[in-house]
């Protein structure tokens, strides 16, 4: 049940006793542990017209993190892998243009160093929670790292997966919530707000929740983007397209623009 | 994925296609399916001066509905199992002393019997949401049924539970969300906030939550709270007890009279 | 993690330390914690003419149980739900026209006494696992009680259910795994086999395996039927049907008679 | 539930419907997917007299295939991480004086490339099932692949998982079912024996089971390496130690050499 010993035994960096105050992860403007953050964007970046397009909504809506992914880890070697560097490039410009914070996903060495390029956030996502190599590389490097959980992470888990990163020289590690495998299946994945509540008293790290992957419904993404804040959440993950039912990847759990902003507004209420 | 020609097969009366505007089931002064209700009380019913005080303190935060346990299904054979018959006339006595709702479980016919004869609401635990022969029987009184989802139920077989009962007759059905069983074991169960949302577009019926069983630990309960109204949530189901340290059952859940005021308080923000 | 002291305070009569032999359940002819047994029948009683030729399709292939529901406990209200007291009488008399044995579940106070009247072991079902009151209940009662887990209990949840009916008067309990609750979909249930090896080591009581139930597909049943008597399971309960294809319930997971005698077969070997 | 149309999708070179036959893997004299082959070693290599110690006993008793860790994910980066190269040279030195096959578990490229060069087959291990990149990476190796399934692992992910090793140029592809992360916490996983029936039935690739990791029991080996066989599984990978008490990781789930040869006399009985 994860007593006061076996977390310092387990994650004594990211454990919360080891620290008096909450991290603050500072990238650019955008103060993550302080306000709540949303960052929001496609699944893939597909083309500069669309990463352009989005980009653009954002910065006249005041979101300011654009999410993109490059290297994307498709269940299908068949599937729609992502556009690598051309779709960090893309995105980098998209960011510049529109003065947005970038964040997209390393799987390995080689897209490390170029997400760590192209971005301001390194994220490593929910399917190499576990792959502690990854983890002790990205810990290597001077950026910022988004690190989801694992699909069947235990939350004792998912926090020694961020003691691996900060225990290798990155103490700027942002957790996000991402739902969790369970026998439902009405839901893509079961979204598990209790371990958010748990992650604020456990650790000092900032946590965010992905409600896009943790339902996998866009009906749903708005009443558990309120959930996620309430319950203590710094901040949300939205995946967004200007066209979701042309998506690449994913467009059936993105919101369109008219129901993202809608989200938005319900968020200030 | 639960199309609208399964839901229409299998939870026809339960769900949202049939009707045009959302159930609002009446007890007393209290509207389940309108405003946000608060539902607390100690798990079991111990003794009439420990329900007294806890009504009491219930009466003066203008908290309308006292629950309390006098049949309860215990893991252990060996373990406190209520009170029966007495606990009810307790529970029932501090109902009206002041004037608050009273609810109950029952968990076969002969408590049926009873719950029904001393309480306002008749509820049916999780461990007997797949007692389809209990859920027959309540559907044969004339009082408003508390279904709490089993902790293995998927949210059609939760919605086609509630099925079962308005289909005997009684139409009267408030559900609950009270957390299902996954490998996450920090928490007790896995609160599914997701599914509050998700029976919110798929049912007319009132849905509240329990975040003192959902999560099994006191500190959580009030965030979880929280997100659970931000959600969707129609009402909450709140353990509390004067001493929680010398609860008979579940005290490590139970939140104490301040907690609780805090509680309340945080709601209201 | 289950020590022994716990196993003591939860499970004393069905524990394996309290005694210093394995129970054996005799019923007829047939010897439950002795040789493998081997239990067969549909999933429902249907009418006369299906369960005669079922049966004496058994006494030909000496199998020496007989299943066959007659109250079910369907997901869906509007399923077919059973035969009720006709099809336990069905039962009975294709039981004694062959010299089977016979097993039927009760779901609550009243058909406990109908199986109680009609069949020689009765079996309470996965969904009334935790349905204490009719464990209370079946203790009371003098035949033998076959209990099957629940798909969302743990293995120490099981054997305390077990307990219930032990110290209600009821020694007789041979226990039934029949899969747990999981995310994998291809199968209905994930067949818990390690539970099985678990429960020889920690009760006294006969296991015995459904892997009907347990895979929810016909092509898997035989392996798993190998499987569960190598693993020490001490008898199989296989859903057979003379046409699988027109079965009132679960057709999917029957085995045809050409089949079931190749399972047969192959248990020899 | 998988259908044909959706197997051709996923795995179109890992499924059973693209040949006529089996894949039977040659490595040395082993024979993967004919004869059941039993593979055994220490969780971690961890000195020369250890390894020497074990291979022996395995040369002395006809195991032909020697496993030891070099480098160990573990979930605390505080845990022993395995001895790398010197660990592979000691396994390497140990198989070949003892004429025993090698496996070795690779956690990213670098240790893929040392794994390829010091041993006869590389490992990925459930931890990294969905790491793609890795994946991708093995499958340009001439060696053969031993497979481990994800925790939280579909049988159908897993069988994409291996289509992303033979679709990059890896045709020998040893898949190995080691348990499922479930809600049930007396096995330190659960052991999915249905989905090795499943395998079996979906794919041409011979496919082991790992009771060690699969129960977490050392009790439990024993019975569940005797049910791997009996459901179909083309061979074993059993954790053993000379000194299970003294083990630098994972002893409570090793066998000491009097365990493992009464499993291998009960193996042929």
């Amino acid at each position: 049940m994860l007593t006061k010993l076996e977390q310092q035994k387990l994650f004594p960096l990211a454990s919360k006793d080891n620290t008096n105050k909450d991290t603050v992860i500072r990238v650019k403007d955008v103060q993550f542990g302080k306000e709540p953050i949303v960052i929001a964007g496609p699944c893939a970046v597909e083309c500069e017209e669309q990463i352009d397009t989005i980009a653009s909504f954002l910065h006249k809506n005041s979101v300011p993190v654009l999410r993109g992914g490059a290297y994307k880890p498709r269940t299908s070697p068949y599937s729609f892998q992502g556009l690598h560097e051309k779709g960090l490039q893309m995105l980098s410009a998209a960011g510049k243009k529109y003065n947005l914070v970038t964040v997209s996903e390393a799987v390995d060495e080689h897209s490390l160093k170029q997400v760590a390029h192209y971005c301001d956030i390194i994220q490593i996502g929910a399917r190499n929670m576990f792959n502690y190599e990854l983890l002790k590389k990205v810990g290597k490097f001077s950026k910022p790292v988004l690190l989801k959980r694992g699909m069947s992470a235990t939350i004792s888990e998912f926090l020694t997966a961020a003691e691996y990163i900060i225990k290798s020289g990155n103490k700027d590690v942002i957790l996000c919530e991402r739902g969790i495998r369970t026998f439902e299946n009405y839901t893509r994945n079961t979204l598990d707000l209790s371990a958010v509540a748990a992650i604020r008293e456990l650790s000092h790290l900032p946590v965010i929740v992905d409600p896009s992957h943790g339902s996998g419904r866009r009906s749903l993404v708005t009443p558990l983007a309120k959930a996620s804040l309430a319950v203590g959440g710094q901040g949300l993950m939205i995946e967004i397209h200007n066209e979701p039912s042309k998506a690449l990847s994913d467009g059936f759990q993105s919101l369109d623009f008219s129901t993202f902003k809608n989200l938005l507004l319900e968020l200030k209420t």
